[in-house]
């Protein structure tokens, strides 16, 4: 049976290699908002925790920020932390930052050493994420690059190239989202996952999004994706799946193919 | 969101048009064999049962096999039951009969008016296809025409012209299963499940075999298929999975699609 890549961290595979991982997302406006949260979040047992530093209302204060990353470190114990700035131009919320001022953030977190995964986009200027890469190295920090579009599924060859792009600028993990017209299209999303983690030296993670593409969150695991995001308290992109469903599909999935 | 045309049973869909449908097989040799499978299956409320009846003893003796579906329809009550001899070309098990007494074996089960559905292979001889399709319809059993490969995945086309050819001998549900050699070839049959399903005017029952296949025999609704087989007691393909496995993956996927 193939397996996609396991994602790692310090050279450990995360969940003990299981595969797909599963990550929940994080969208509180506000440390208490945040804490809430993880009292709902942690009893369902993810494998990963994005916090969507988007959706926190005192992003533009960094000691805010930092003090808020050792609160859900401390609450979330040995569970990795993916943390993510998404970008309007790919579905992420308003925020009062220059790139530049989240670019210093972003170094900022990282030397905290209280997050383990960073995303960053890879549409991003060239030189901006040469700089993420650099001091998430430096913190032994795991780089996302990720790409988004929610409008449409570009064409296989199109998902295949930007997994690749994600290597090639140097990213620990690729992450790819796309939202399908009709089923066509998820069908589409899961033959370029499989294709790509054929051809990727890195772990990949990938989605179709909304309705249609729902069902690629619960098997894009089989076709090459390492991790799948679902809802523990509010969902972060549309098409999630509470957690619990999704790690009930897992197991039939696990017995069923005897991964 | 599209969906799976339903198998209909004298103008009326089965189980009140749920899809896909769950199907699950009876391989007793015996009736006493058959009888105790049925003890076990029917609490599990499968919506359609499959007496494979290449697998039963007694098939030679036409009456033996009657009184059998007598007493497998008084058991199942309102359960739809679809009479199937496999061929051993297609990976069923040997049986006494020449092909001239498997029609008569049908006919008579047919005639006996306690089976609602009969599967033949598209295979066979266009003559012995045309015959079971007449008295079938003469006697409002609908007729399955299917194609089984459990050594390959054809190509996608070659895929898709099976569904089509099926409609074509006048089949009231085309059936194809096929056995994949890697992902690529599950997502291959999703694929064409998903081409044939737009283009038929008849429902459509499609999954890719193995373990690799079964993530196909989950989430095939989606894609169009009608029906999925799945075990209630005893396994009668590679890759099925437990009838409550597979129950509950088509509740997570209705909650997620909206289906």
């Amino acid at each position: 049976m193939s397996t996609p890549q396991p994602i790692t961290l310090r050279g450990q595979a995360i969940a003990h290699g299981k595969l797909p991982l599963i990550c929940t997302p994080l969208v509180g406006r506000s440390l208490e908002a945040l804490m809430a949260e993880l009292a709902v979040v942690l009893p369902k047992q993810p494998d990963v925790l994005e916090w969507r530093i988007d959706h926190f209302a005192p992003i533009a204060d960094t000691s805010a920020v930092i003090a808020a990353a050792h609160a859900i470190k401390k609450a979330a114990g040995e569970l990795p932390l993916l943390f993510t700035r998404r970008s309007t131009l790919e579905g992420g919320e308003p925020i009062p930052l220059t790139e530049a001022q989240v670019i210093a953030l972003y170094q900022a977190v990282c030397e905290s050493q209280c997050i383990d995964l960073i995303d960053y986009e890879m549409a991003n200027d060239p030189a901006h994420i040469a700089q993420v890469r650099a001091f998430a190295r430096a913190n032994s920090v795991a780089l996302v690059l990720s790409f988004h579009n929610f409008v449409e599924t570009p064409a296989p060859e199109a998902l295949v190239a930007k997994f690749l792009l994600a290597e090639q600028l140097g990213a620990d993990v690729a992450k790819v989202a796309v939202m399908p017209r009709d089923l066509d299209d998820v069908l589409t999303l899961l033959s370029a996952t499989r294709q790509a983690s054929q051809q990727l030296q890195i772990p990949l993670i990938s989605m179709s999004m909304g309705p249609y593409g729902a069902v690629s969150r619960l098997v894009g695991g089989v076709f090459g994706s390492a991790l799948s995001f679902a809802v523990g308290a509010a969902s972060s992109a549309p098409g999630q799946v509470p957690i619990e469903d999704l790690a009930a599909v897992l197991r039939v999935l696990e017995r069923a193919m005897g991964r």
